[in-house]
């Protein structure tokens, strides 16, 4: 005893949404505000010191997220792990919540022990922009030919070293990807892409979706997609579609 | 001729769609971005000179329009009215954009010649609060008994004395407003409201959805709706509802 006491730690796990209109991105930096940084900041208000967020997924300037998950080591021992997410909502701006908190076993890392992630990019056909809607789809002035597209989207499924489809100063060390599933839906007036992966390079998602569009729009065969994988070639991939359509959606762990 | 030719006179009206948030509202004023002065100074590079532009109504700091209209005098002889949709479009900010524009008869004023406004509010009933739609909605966490609110919406119709659901600093000559529908009804995962009448008293819509919403937690009966608007009492209805999931929907004309 005399002061020795030992402190417990523990493991939590937080559930994230943001709205990425007003933040560069979730990892932090020097110049810029962070979903990251924000959140680090609050929890350094609980814990009285700093504490790392680590995040399952980097989302970049203008991406949103529903399903973002998080995880850091607490010695907050006055806040039970399930009620993180009151305590932290309570001081965090209105264009982050926390939806979840929870304690989790020591081993766990948000982005580490991730198995999969599902990121939605939704996509609003209309003939005149919406101002509302400007930072949270991309409005595309056209219907969609949404059988084609799925044509096209089944052709992702697999193994592949999607470096066609990669940002051009990705820094991830092997360019190969395991997309589980990738399809279009209609959804509440949008056309929504949903597509799951183990992971993701740097603009992937974005990528595919400025390619597949491309593709639509010129009536191209779906075995074009594999053609474009194979050639291990940007330049032969569509442009890169705006952030504001991307949400990630879910990370999954086993 | 002698440089005496006669400018061609048009009047030409507008409808606009905008995002409200980060305007204060519609109507000029001294201290604060609006979105009648935003437009104003488009008209005013476009013209050379100062346009006065009548909009049909006043929305407040943070309501949202898709289907405002506006009108006004122009000498602008190499702009067909048809264009200035596009015109603007090409110099305003993304949160307004002129959804349509044409020629109409000198005699149309925005305001004055409007017969009915619709008004919609968005409703989203959910137990965590999303963050991409803080400034587009009205999150409620609970599920709305639908039935039950259009059996209070009905009893707004008609012509009665909204005094109870008018704001604290109304300045309208008559309290008197006939309304000639409302209703509310489920959209895209919303709870819409809409409502029409020849017009509004300030802050009316928002007393309104937030009286019902009320009521309708409580489960009063339907006719206390028509005691309060007898009643003419503000402190009888209920608290007033954010500006966030307002938007002026349509203005129509004979």
């Amino acid at each position: 005893m005399n002061g020795l006491q030992e402190r417990k730690i523990r493991n939590i796990r937080l559930t994230i949404a943001y709205d990425g209109t007003d933040f560069c991105g979730w990892q932090v930096q020097k110049n810029g505000r962070t979903v990251q940084e924000t959140i680090e900041k609050a929890l350094e208000k609980l814990h009285k010191h700093p504490v790392f967020l680590h995040g399952a997924g980097r989302t970049d300037s203008g991406v949103h997220a529903t399903g973002q998950t998080a995880s850091f080591i607490s010695d907050a021992e006055n806040i039970p792990p399930g009620k993180f997410n009151l305590a932290l909502n309570s001081i965090l701006p209105k264009d982050v919540r926390i939806t979840g908190s929870g304690e989790v076993h020591p081993s766990f890392h948000a982005r580490f022990s991730a198995v999969a992630r599902t990121y939605h990019y939704y996509l609003y056909p209309s003939g005149v922009r919406h101002p509302v809607l400007r930072n949270y789809c991309w409005q595309v002035k056209r219907q969609f030919n949404l059988p084609l597209l799925n044509d096209y989207a089944a052709r992702l499924v697999g193994q592949h070293d999607f470096t066609a489809f990669s940002g051009p100063r990705n820094e991830d060390k092997s360019p190969f990807r395991n997309i589980h599933a990738a399809s279009f839906f209609p959804m509440n007036g949008f056309t929504v892409f949903s597509i799951t992966g183990n992971a993701f390079l740097w603009k992937m998602v974005r990528s595919i979706i400025g390619t597949l569009l491309e593709l639509e729009y010129k009536k191209a065969g779906p075995d074009r997609v594999r053609e474009i994988i194979e050639s291990g070639n940007r330049a032969l991939a569509g442009s890169t579609a705006p952030a504001t359509g991307l949400y990630l959606h879910k990370v999954s762990y086993t």
